[in-house]
């Protein structure tokens, strides 16, 4: 496998489901700001999703980029973790379309869950070709499982504040692993 | 020819295909689990399709990475599988509206046949421009048609089985032609 | 300018505009037979300018590929004739919906007209810029130019034929030249 | 940070969202001139907004270029300006659908503005990693938040004129800076 052709498909990919997202937001019913108002919960759903995607791929971003070695497996739970990927524009759709109700957003945690277990797979095979690549923070995935729960739960409860959750709780992982890492360098 | 250039835009058109796919996904007719899982026609459609795509992306990246060599014919069979590629969303769409018909299933067997075909001459035109690429397995295509054959056979009968049987088959040449290269490999 | 990233963003632009133009292709009335070659029309204009476009990805790539000096008149010139790219996937849309009337066909001709009036001046910008660079054809552009004004008249009479006029023509350039181009370089 | 990464990430990105403009063109409601001409308010909005993108795509290309170092925060303020930038289409096509109402055109600026903002803090942040990066024209972003402010009165009286207004600033500006840069190159 060629690293450097397989994270340019990938990055263009991920480049056109985040651009699509935007596709999905309603155009407003007339030309007054209290029709653009109306679709508040649709811009918060994008925005959100938007900042989780931007997330991942840094996090994409800094794995490949200290993995030396890839093989076929690697390109095979990419494929998985970008199938499930498609599936957001959809399910963020769904979801803007009844804001509050909780299957949709069930629906959301579902696929942005798998999508972050596929992730994990895909870091775990990385860290089996390169063992010099150890992610700076063990507990990034249980948090963000945890994050998922939370997020899970709130659906039930205020659904318009569940979709912000997991992208606050990536972002915070981000930088504490970051902060880690840093500390780590120092030491060293 | 500059191969890189080349590569880099093929991907891209790739990477907008296999995306414009879920674009086609009916949205649900309602906050409800019915209303997502009246629709697992399309999902199976959609995956089946994807992970066909993501084959023979593998294919065409082992066949330009290995090929040293590409001329102005490369291009225009290249050009020609592209342009059969586009109709795939256009087929699985068409399919997913009708997934008990048989002629759309007929008409999806049919573009992916013949894109498979025009990935048959592009293979030879790299294989004649580079003596040393040799494709590990001589049944490859043979096996990959009669796969085609098979499929168009269960679109009388279990349409919504069909569409699995090519990218089933394609990911097992892929598996078999791999091993075949390692053995090979090995024995040199 | 950074030749590399300016390509790369233009092959970007490229790839979207060939890959939106299938998403015009009306899905078929039904699951039959009859349903999908109602279309023929659209297939045509579908191909007809998907070919069209790959020749001037072709011609492109030749030129800048050669290129080894750009400017900023380069990148306006370069916009422009993207701004003017972006207006087919429009204009063939207008024609598929009224592929028997002229209005649309003459629009059509007209974009692709000014389209290649925009190649032409960022020719003669890089060659200017490239005194080396010299296309191997000096008829390219007028005959180019001919095929337009011959598919504007058949667009009159025979509009589902005109459209297959200039990438035939545009094709024929690119063999011709290729051919001239090896002469030259086998006397020198 | 991969600067390549980022850079083709974004640039993907930039090209979608500038191709997606066209797809809100409303398509002519029949085969005449006169259907076509009916829409030229829309016209003219699509390709303001189309070179407004190409000036900023310039402005990006050149800061980047001469960076050297960038850094957790550049990437943030990057996906800032990348989220801002994908509501172009949608307030563009809000606009569209109203282009004589004001509301609409103040929602353009507004947003077309906090683009420009996000793109002074990504150059700020820039600036400080690559102390030798120093933008030509200091009066460059001043300039430009008064032509937001021009577009922003004109939206009230005469709204079709208003959305050329900032790219022609913004393109004067990039003309100007250039100049600037010439002559501050040779003094040196």
């Amino acid at each position: 496998m060629n690293k450097e052709r397989l994270v340019a498909f990938t990055d263009a990919i991920i480049a056109i489901v985040v651009t699509l997202l935007v596709l999905d937001l309603p155009r407003p019913d007339g030309p007054t700001l209290h029709a653009i108002i109306a679709d508040w919960r649709n811009f918060i759903i994008y925005i959100a999703t938007f900042f989780l995607i931007m997330v991942v791929w840094y996090n994409h971003h800094i794995i490949f980029t200290n993995a030396k070695k890839i093989n076929r497996t690697t390109y095979w739970l990419n494929s998985i973790w970008l199938l499930l990927q498609s599936f957001i524009p959809f399910s963020a759709s769904w979801l803007s379309e009844y804001p509050t109700s909780s299957v949709p957003g069930f629906f959301y945690v579902v696929v942005t869950f798998l999508w972050a277990v596929s992730f994990q797979l895909l870091d775990r095979n990385l860290e089996k070709l390169n063992p010099d690549l150890v992610m700076p923070n063990r507990y990034a995935f249980p948090l963000l499982y945890l994050s998922y729960l939370l997020e899970a739960i709130l659906f039930i409860f205020i659904p318009i504040l569940a979709v912000a959750v997991t992208p606050i709780m990536a972002g915070g992982i981000v930088v504490v692993s970051d902060f880690v890492e840093k500390r780590h360098a120092r030491h060293n």
